[in-house]
């Protein structure tokens, strides 16, 4: 068994919204509190709210050039600057420059990062890999803490891809997904939901850095494992929708045999694949551009150690 | 009571999708029809499926400059054309060419016209007004054969106001909106429903043209009264969100004292209105930039005639 580890406390944390302009919790919290960041602070560390993509969110669309949430590689952050480069490299460089520069010593010490999806995905918890262990305690304590809904955790990143999203510019981070929730809308019960796990989890930040163990724990996450195209005709155009049975059953098992599409002229289309899956971001009106109807995932169990910070 | 009206039969009926780019209902079944229009095919009349609006399909957005369905006035279609002309009018007065002119004997008979809204609206018929004796005829026979759901009848013009939707160019016209559906997203629920809806409707133009008598009735209409901004700021940002108890509501009567809004610092804002109103778009993505979170209207009966073709 792994032994408990430690890890320093937390002093500076950033919460944004607008990483995709019309995702409106998000938006929505950030630009309240800008106006009044009372609820954000505990006793024993900053938090910061920022809106990520200001013309974006001006504009009510996802981004302006180019999607600001897969901008954060070294590549781009450590590229040279030119007034030719897209809003969003330049807006990446920003914020990295204010809250990072990822991956060194002065980089904020937490990032969270609101967003919606379209999705019936609930209060989805979005991390890149369970070996951040700051942040699975973190998801755990959620989701024993905040129990109106489940908060299932996905883990995004494929083994050897380097994080890209916004948070991964801090030492540690998590997205909160939540859907369904239309593009451009802002609905009462999901700004509540977004708003009581964000508290929960600077109850977390609290607790830790005022010394409190937490125990060691196994995991239950959901790991990315590829995606889906909707079926095309031979002109790339789109001939088949996401199938009534399958459409709002993110984070339910796929099985080989199941209907995934139906087409305009009625035929139905089934999962070929070997095995079972668990499927998310079901017909997400974002990703029809980058090709995807859903998304595979497989769930792991980690074990994850105590974690108690460092005196 | 009015005697029995006669009308002349329908030769020449259009079926538009897209006029707002990112309604996806209307998108994919034009798109659908447009490869074979075999379903939209009755024996005594000929139907033209099209795209109103294919460069805001194209970029899956609700328009490139301006609100397709309201350029459809005398003074936007009888303007002098120009390059500098806003897409939008050039894209109406093309409209008008092929199936108008608005007004004209040359016109269509009749045209639909398949939308979208991200509120609880169901499957909503949309007319001008009343007094279009051939369309209530039409939403009286949708109500009574399509009983997958309710259909019910708003009537958007006010008095003394231009028809300014793209249907105002044939000689009557029925815009189906159906509810909720995320911008961007097709479901193949609504699909469904709406193909519904839309053979439904072609068939009471055959029966009509094969002569069937259709005998008088009461229908019931919700008539537009008047919108409700969102709270705002004094800078002019949005202050408060629909309230969780009117989402989802449309349709409902909303009373005096009800609650309509809630302020990110938690505060409830009741409706000041005198009476009892009935509601509808509630929390409409589109309708953030026209500051309308809901729409008012009255209940309304009118007695039609019997109707049948004019022999």
């Amino acid at each position: 068994m792994t032994p408990p580890q430690s890890l320093p406390s937390l002093k500076r944390v950033a919460v944004c919204g607008g990483t995709h302009g019309n995702e409106m919790s998000g938006v929505y919290l950030a630009k309240y509190w800008l106006r009044d960041p009372s609820e954000l602070q505990r006793g024993t560390f900053h938090t910061t709210p920022f809106l990520s993509n200001p013309r974006a969110i001006e504009q009510c669309v996802r981004y302006i050039e180019r999607d600001l949430n897969r901008m954060f590689t070294a590549e781009v952050l450590n590229s040279k600057k030119s007034d030719a480069d897209p809003y969003e490299v330049q807006r990446a460089q920003e914020i990295n420059q204010v809250f990072g520069p990822k991956g060194s010593p002065q980089a904020y010490d937490f990032m969270f990062d609101l967003h919606n999806t379209t999705a019936n995905m609930g209060s989805c918890l979005i991390a890149n890999s369970e070996q951040s262990l700051l942040t699975m305690h973190m998801c755990n304590y959620i989701q024993k803490h905040y129990t109106a809904s489940p908060c299932p955790i996905f883990l995004y990143q494929l083994p050897e891809q380097e994080p890209y999203s916004i948070s991964s510019v801090a030492k540690a981070g998590l997205a909160i997904e939540l859907g369904p929730q239309p593009q451009g809308v802002a609905r009462a019960d999901l700004l509540t939901q977004m708003r009581s796990i964000m508290s929960c989890a600077l109850d977390f930040i609290e607790l830790f850095n005022k010394g409190t163990m937490f125990p060691a724990f196994e995991s239950e996450t959901y790991k990315y494992v590829g995606s889906v195209d909707y079926p095309r005709y031979p002109d790339g155009e789109i001939s088949a929708v996401v199938h009534p049975s399958l459409q709002d059953k993110d984070f339910q098992p796929l099985k080989p045999g199941d209907p995934i599409f139906q087409t305009l002229s009625g035929e139905d289309i089934f999962y070929e694949g070997d095995d079972s899956t668990y499927v998310i971001f079901i017909n997400e009106a974002a990703y029809y551009e980058k090709k995807i109807a859903f998304s595979k995932m497989k769930k792991c169990t980690f074990s994850q150690p105590a974690l108690q910070r460092k005196f």
